[in-house]
């Protein structure tokens, strides 16, 4: 009350002198002049380590913590935990495991870091990129100390070698649940309609907590209590990306208008993102912004159809159906293959044969792609073709020329992957799926450093702040590669809640 | 005084409560954050314009304001006046200038921004380049009215047509010098050895003034006078890009380490940009850092080479000296040629007959090219093919090809431009360069709006804050095309200063 008062005086004086004062003695450097706002903070609650958000990262992050025994408090803004991990293929890349092993796949660190480079236009930063490459490994296994089952080894379009490990179910959200579940046994619960909305940082730079709205709804600003929760040793921000917000991703490529449907869920905006970067944290590679190549116009959001087309590629053609040919090496990373697409500027046609089909699509999958209406399904080659209205012999031709290409195991065309057990494309019945594209996820975001410390426009750590998963930038460089962004968010999301629970409290 | 008291005491009494203060009550939001600078600023001098940076892009804006009766300040860390507009070739894009008309070149707005665009990946922001191309014609009018003399029009590679307007010397000199010539009439200097060290905004985040060091030593950072100079209006930051600052480009492209050399003055090191980032203000596209590829290793800084390379270009081959053959669309943009040159990883040769040189080369070029080595004589392409150990009979061969494919107009290997008047490469005496890239531009930097205001993480301007040329980003996009940073400078640096005076004074 002294304080406040002997403030307010000053305000005033100084404010007669026509000086410029910051109003906002507590509050973060930026915020503060951007903002106005003013008062001192009273904290509502307090936990050690405060995580904002309940994807892939922030979860291992609370564990970790947890683990490490500090107290921690997760915040997530949705009325559902689990943001756009709950809605992902549930596929985990990682280099030398005993699933590779079994399955007889040679792969290694090194090869699983020169392929993120590669695809990434060697923008990433190597050190990070070795890191999450030398722990992917172990992340599998730390995956399955949590209870989560996998059933086989995917390839995705960009790797060399098939390295995605697919969940049980096929879904992200057996990794969710999972982690879910050890913070539950914790006694860590996610509170939900929390949305943090500003970060609170004293004039040394030290994060100290986050301003937040309680019983917040999704899009209505003006709705929630505004409260202050104490970070004692520090805030880990695992918010994610910002594929939803049309604003802000335009401003970074001007392409990507409206016009693009986003396979993000609904809460994937950026804000805390910007929240950040008003405390002078350094952003990277924010103009890369990726387009998911697999997804089909005839569902919603991410739909069935990516999991149904990237289970096949390497196995079967995708064509241009104005021409019934082939245009792309269908196992070429995600960009060259969107940017393809985009440029024809109307849907492709990816199919497989029964054998195909029964090999790589999980049942579930195929079953729910075909009861909305994006994979269909057709008893000859013929009738496929005059469905998506293919020129048909030319599309004969083009399937008898992939046909021998698979038979020789190279393809002369366009350079795919022939890969592991395929054959020919004879077997009816036929599936297929029209694909066109939608923002996916954004490279961009919060540089940090191999601790997940997020770095400021000087180069160093902004102290009490550690961030991982989407909402950073640097590790997939120009181009992530599918299967990538869970060992990204689940290996520094552990470290972020490691380093974190490390850090000397601020009281 | 009262003030101060009040404040000390405020920051005891809270300091005491164990919670943060804000101890940079007058300081910038940001910078009093990380900073944890304090103490209330005494002004040593007040300008309605502050203007930071003395390039084509800072004088414009200075000029501007003072002939809208605005008192202006001109800040210069360096010892000298220009920054990398003196070291500049000279060359100002515009379209459909009288110039143009004369020599009978086609040209449009619409083509300009056809092309800015096509090389900018369509990151560019439309209404930004759209603008530029609509002010260029207008901008080499006001360049001469300062007195610039201009002696051609300049083709440069990725544009349609030649478009680039040619200073007498050759030289961004020639429009340095009239743009300090008319300021100097107006009784305003440059302050050199002035580096402003960051940027003062008040709680509400308007930008009242800068702190800077006078007496500063250009890489002393401990050398200079620290004072406060009050900006009534506004401050206009146009202090140019970060090439070389080999940290700060590594972030955003780690491929670009000091085993890259790069042509800017030695005070392009983006600090500046960075305070202002500090301020909340966003950047974009800071991984576009481009690459000159008609720099050679044969000579220092930007050197001679790249007008010898430029002008010759649509008139004459680059061939690879390991083959002799020719590797590329000569006309192509600077992305496209750097990268395959570095992908080579040795230097390259350009190469042109007496016509092409006597016709394309500013003599003073050719004569200082040729004195400092960089640029040499060949009696015959036999003689040149042996000084570049190139192998003789395919390289004859390959210049054979280049001269039919002249004769017919059309280059059916890699789309070359044919220029007006070129002729077979066959008259000696034959003048070469070795080329290999070096970091020129980058691209990326503050976001800003059509009125040249900086625009923070809110999407909002930032009160009392300008910035123009090289230290923002946006108009560019990917890939830079020759000869549009004077457009840019001179466009947006004149919006600037109008703009800035324009501005109500803050006290």
């Amino acid at each position: 009350m002294d304080q406040n008062l002997n403030r307010r005086n000053f305000i005033k004086t100084t404010a007669a002198a026509g000086l410029a004062i910051a109003s906002a003695a507590v509050l973060p450097g930026c915020s503060a002049a951007t903002t106005g706002k003013g008062g001192s903070v009273s904290w509502k609650e307090e936990a050690d380590v405060v995580v904002v958000g309940s994807g892939f990262a922030g979860l291992a992050a609370a564990i970790e913590a947890v683990a490490a025994g500090s107290s921690v408090k997760v915040l997530e803004k949705m009325p559902i935990s689990g943001g756009n991990s709950i809605i992902n293929g549930g596929d985990l890349a990682a280099a030398g495991t005993k699933m590779q092993a079994e399955a007889g796949i040679k792969d290694s660190v090194d090869l699983m870091v020169e392929d993120m480079l590669k695809a990434g236009s060697y923008l990433n930063h190597v050190e990070k990129v070795r890191l999450l490459a030398e722990k992917s490994s172990e992340t599998v296994d730390w995956t399955m100390s949590l209870g989560v089952k996998y059933r086989r080894v995917n390839f995705h379009g960009g790797h060399s070698v098939p390295r995605a490990h697919a969940t049980a179910n096929a879904s992200g959200g057996d990794i969710v649940k999972a982690e879910l579940a050890r913070l539950k046994e914790k006694g860590v619960n996610v509170a939900k309609n929390s949305k943090v909305v500003r970060l609170i940082q004293n004039d040394a730079g030290r994060v100290l907590g986050v301003e937040v709205k309680t019983g917040y709804k999704f899009g209505d600003e003006n709705s929630g209590t505004t409260s202050f929760i104490k970070a004692k040793k520090a805030v880990v921000l695992a918010a994610g990306g910002f594929s939803q917000d049309v604003r802000m991703r335009m401003i970074h490529d001007p392409r990507l208008t409206d016009n693009l449907d986003s396979t993000n869920h609904a809460g994937a905006t950026g804000e805390l993102l910007r929240e950040a970067l008003k405390l002078g944290a350094m952003d990277i590679h924010m103009d890369w912004i990726q387009c998911g190549p697999w997804t089909s116009p005839d569902e919603k959001g991410f739909g069935y159809v990516p999991q149904f087309c990237e289970r096949l590629v390497g196995y079967a053609p995708m064509v241009n159906p104005k021409t019934g040919k082939r245009f792309i090496k269908e196992t070429g990373d995600r960009k060259v293959r969107a940017d393809a697409i985009l440029k024809f500027g109307y849907p492709v046609v990816i199919l497989g044969d029964s054998y195909a089909v029964q090999r790589q699509i999980v049942p579930k999958i195929l079953e729910a792609g075909m009861k909305n209406g994006s994979v269909k399904k057709y008893d000859t080659l013929e009738e496929l073709a005059r469905a998506y209205e293919i020129p048909v012999g030319p599309f004969l031709e083009e399937v008898r020329r992939w046909n021998s290409m698979v038979l020789n195991g190279k393809d002369t065309d366009h350079d795919c992957l022939i890969l592991e057990g395929a054959k020919p494309t004879i077997e009816g019945p036929f599936y297929a799926a029209r694909l066109w594209p939608r923002v996916h996820h954004t490279m961009g975001g919060l540089l940090t450093n191999l601790k997940a410390q997020v770095i400021n426009q000087d180069y160093n750590p902004i102290p009490g702040l550690y961030a991982a998963g989407e909402i950073t930038g640097g590790i997939h460089g120009a181009v992530r590669l599918g299967s990538c962004a869970l060992t990204d968010c689940l290996v520094n999301g552990r470290i972020a809640g490691q380093e974190a629970a490390r850090e000397q409290a601020w009281t």
